[in-house]
């Protein structure tokens, strides 16, 4: 992966940078945020690094991110350059009612629109941590271990940890120079997937017993759900959820997991997970979601059943 | 890695080989078996693979999986050199009462016994199928892309595709190296993760319901259980068990994951997994059995609540 000069230049040429990324981050907006966040302070740069909704519980883990901040009170955002990771639109990062003096984007996800002065954009890189980490050597600073944990939690949650189909040769070699620079594959494993509270645990089995399966000609669905009711009953919260959508697919012959889960009365989320079959960024968008092929989501609005079968209906003209 | 060249020598001066490896072969016994094999016929050898009891149905997808017998009605073993992989003991592969010209151990288990002519030990080595891929190289064969896929598989089993304790950033590069050969990381997880009957599906939900967590003043453990009934009611086989043990683990601050899955009535097998607390080889052979450190088990008879109070007497002295 060749880094664009026109973003190292640029970066080499500011002094003050406002980092951010989407809502609801995960490991990946998170992970590039905070080690491009410590790389550009290394520069001696002036940096903030911003998420509107903090650092989940399960990324207290992450070697300073205490960096983030999500309160903007007092900060004049117009002085800052703007580096937009892991999305491409001001509205992802809730950040669409601030100026800015340039933006850039770095992102891996195909763009809707061509916001940013300069755009960085890798669809083919899996994470937008592998670009960051490129970005990083190409600034000439050296990766210490804080970002090496930072940037290999990023690569691990958009791969799956090496299991997704945007896994490569080279996704591989560059966790394994991080694992060199000190991140430690197992400890990272065991907070990403063996760190559940036990009532995330007990969610999940109330879950797996919803679980329908739909064969529809072109493809075999797997369905679970979760009321506001589960939830209740567990003591649990949407960011328990996390990931939830991928256990079905462990069944042979799904093509598509939906897992759905209201998050007010009546009021619906969808995470679809694929194997390559369909083409679920597409279906999500006809439902007015988005994603990618392998990873996609919508809302919706109605009974359980009424959702079911709308999803059911694009599905069976998409597949 | 270095292989020492009394393998490689020896390999490379004889005709006849004969391949072997433990009795419930997982992927690390298979791969590591199949890729050897393909190797000394690509030098232009003579070679049978060997596993007692066959191909389980969840490695299918392993390619020429049909070069492993499971039976050995008219050989005569005493003109092979035997080639032991991933144990260490004849018994282990259902060979005691058989002889050989020579024998050779290849392994990554610590060894009990001294068995072998010529023995390659590496306790360090995350999975035998890193060891044969060293000594694939060594005999200079190229790796070809069944080869590829065999030792992928074979290293995914033993480090959980990279998240177990035993991944290094050198078992990152061998499997690199490995997908440049050919091997698709994608396709081998789906095939490892992701292609579970239905049944063993319910089975599954079943078990992780029977969930009992006890908190010893030093370790917390987590218990679940598979009756024989649950098998039946579920149609699924004692194969179907294959990584279960894993599942509880996810929850936090859970030490040790145990599972018990009655074998014939009133007798079990236990498999422990643990996160680096406890040394389960230690607890494993108190009663019986063996293992890993972090991977172990026994067998034990008696009622599920008589095993289990056993279990906690011995994990309350070794935690």
């Amino acid at each position: 992966m060749t880094v664009p000069e026109k973003i190292a230049g640029f970066i080499r040429s500011q002094d003050h940078f406002f980092i951010a990324s989407h809502i609801n981050p995960e490991g990946d907006a998170l992970g590039s945020t905070i080690s491009l966040c410590l790389a550009l302070k290394a520069m001696g740069k002036d940096v903030v690094a911003y998420n509107v909704d903090g650092v989940p519980y399960i990324y207290e883990f992450l070697p300073r991110r205490e960096l983030i901040i999500s309160e903007l009170d007092g900060i004049d955002t117009n002085k800052y350059n703007l580096l937009l990771l892991d999305c491409n639109e001001p509205e992802r990062a809730s950040l669409e009612n601030k100026g800015f003096k340039n933006s850039l984007v770095i992102d891996h996800h195909l763009t809707r629109k061509d916001f940013g002065d300069i755009r960085w954009i890798e669809p083919g890189a899996p994470a937008t941590g592998v670009m960051v980490y490129h970005l990083i050597k190409a600034l000439g600073v050296e990766i210490t271990k804080e970002m090496a944990v930072n940037l290999y939690t990023a690569i691990s949650i958009d791969t799956g940890t090496f299991r997704y189909d945007n896994t490569t040769s080279e996704t591989l070699r560059v966790a394994a120079e991080l694992i060199d620079r000190g991140a430690d594959p197992a400890e990272i494993a065991i907070r990403l997937y063996e760190s559940w509270r036990y009532n995330r645990f007990e969610l999940l089995v109330r879950m797996l017993k919803t679980l329908e399966m739909i064969d529809l000609s072109c493809c075999r669905v797997a369905i679970t759900h979760i009321t506001l009711n589960m939830f209740r009953e567990t003591g649990t919260t949407q960011a328990d959820t996390e990931n939830f959508s991928n256990f079905a697919r462990m069944i042979e012959d799904v093509d598509v997991s939906v897992m759905l889960r209201e998050t007010e009365p009546l009021k619906w989320k969808a995470s679809m997970r694929g194997k390559g079959r369909v083409n679920l960024a597409l279906v999500a968008s006809r439902l007015g979601g988005g994603g990618h092929k392998n990873a996609a989501g919508f809302k919706a609005e109605g009974s359980l059943e009424n959702v079911k079968s709308r999803l059911i209906e694009v599905l069976k003209k998409d597949c």
